[in-house]
């Protein structure tokens, strides 16, 4: 590896864990020129290798210290715990250098980096570390998943910090925009919380449904006779269990609090159903199809129908 | 119209309730000329105009009467709750006639209809009546959504009585063989059983979900940056809300056994979250996530996927 160059005008990209938004990040800077060189870093030298074979990343290294060293922009796009624990171990080396590199990432959740990092700086933010999330995805994973127009039309939500270097939101912001991503910010617990409700609760759902057909005695009938909706409805349940055991786990707050709403409304149409109230069953069907239509609407409007 | 002939070969098929089902089925019946000709009965004249502007039926009635003497089968396509009541009030009137005319219906629960058939003959299955359902179809609703191709591939249970004469429950096979789809038989039982595990507690669970986020403080946002996962999770939330209040009342036994069992999975994985073992995620989201690959699988090789 070369090193790295604090005035070339395009950055050195080290994108550390090679999976499918890292290697989708990686696919794309590449083909748009935003990146001078994208790098690889990883415990996994099969998937890293692979990331070059595939033209994704110009190069790659298993020393962390190397790659702290290349990069301009460093990006966590390990699983949710791991990038809280790279934090953890990276920040405080990081604190005595004049000019760190930028880090951000891609996790799902966003208030457990914050705290960690803030922890690990000594009780404030780190100027350069910009938190990031982009809200795409698939139910497949790994390098060989890798999309370089995984992230057109898609969200992407930083959560800048009053503590933040303008520049590295400017640079983090230009990245995601290369993409593809509309790029807007908020705060940090507000983004865990409707994670939580849009994406998180939803998975949770989907793993524990297909989790109680499967371990029911009629599982094989179930299975057999289950059509096209079902389908739909438990495509997130093949999503990577490890990823999403993370996610659980990193953000527990808003979704313990997600899943006990739902719980509320759920318990609400079980009680209409047992009753059989006609009336209060269509009144919160009809309620819920009108969000849902208006949802499609929304969708359509920004090319993700 | 003209007088129902029972020497016919093809049979006189009348739709009672012209919509995406009925509608869909009248389509198919006339395109491969099993039914010599396709009435529509039903209480609203516009979506019967609408249906033979479009081709799908030959001519309709709104007198019920004319349309039982007209009809070698009858097939119930109404709202559940709906043919629950056809049912109360045409067999009575249908005992006495040396051979009725053969009785079908479409609705997604079956016991409901069996005891109300039951108790409407006196205590026993009307050998003319055989109930069956076409595990098909589509969040749009309406005459003009039918579509002559809805049931190829897809599976019609029927659920055959003892007391059955067997030249209906042939005729009725045959007919929805003639679609494409492919029938077969269940109990009454465990066919209520299967679907409100696999399509009944899903729809439950996805209006509940979209309902709880429609009334959350935070709707605005998290419909903004809901994405493609959660939009594939609550689609069947667009559902009919009139159909599937008819659904949950008239299967509630099962619907409500349904979702004690997944609330119960569902405050175990809770548990999990709360007390973040990891291990306890991880194995309830890996087994989920086989189920669910495994069912993929099978519809794949169904010619579903």
């Amino acid at each position: 590896m070369r090193a790295a160059s604090e005035e070339s005008s395009a950055p050195t990209v080290v994108i550390a864990g090679l999976g499918l938004i890292g290697g989708s990040l990686a696919a794309s800077l590449k083909a748009t020129g935003f990146c001078q060189r994208c790098l690889g870093w990883g415990h996994r030298e099969a998937s890293l290798a692979r990331g070059v074979e595939l033209g994704i990343i110009d190069d790659y290294t298993l020393d962390l210290d190397e790659a702290l060293a290349e990069a301009d922009i460093l990006v966590l796009a390990t699983p949710t715990l791991v990038a809280e624990a790279l934090l953890r171990e990276i920040l405080p080396s990081l604190r005595e250098r004049p000019r760190p590199p930028v880090i951000t990432d891609v996790a799902s959740v966003k208030g457990n980096l914050w705290h960690a990092a803030r922890a690990a700086w000594g009780d404030r933010h780190p100027p350069r570390l910009v938190l990031a999330h982009p809200i795409a995805g698939s139910e497949r994973s790994g390098v060989d998943a890798a999309n370089a127009q995984l992230f057109v039309n898609h969200r992407v939500i930083l959560t800048p910090d009053a503590d933040n270097d303008p520049a590295a939101v400017a640079l983090v912001r230009a990245m995601w925009a290369s993409t593809g991503a509309e790029v807007v910010d908020m705060a940090v617990e507000a983004h865990d919380r409707v994670l939580a409700a849009t994406s998180h609760l939803p998975h949770v759902l989907a793993y524990a449904l297909v989790d109680a057909l499967a371990s029911s005695d009629a599982s094989e009938d179930i299975f057999r006779f289950a059509a096209g909706g079902f389908r739909d409805f438990t495509r997130i349940a093949s999503s990577d269990p490890v990823m999403w055991r993370d996610i659980a786990i990193a953000n527990a707050p808003a979704l313990l609090q997600s899943i006990d709403r739902f719980s509320e409304h759920l318990k609400a149409v079980r009680g209409a159903i047992e009753r059989a109230d006609a009336d209060a069953l269509h009144d919160t069907f009809t309620r819920a199809k009108s969000a849902r239509d208006e949802f499609s609407r929304l969708l359509a409007s920004r090319g993700q129908s």
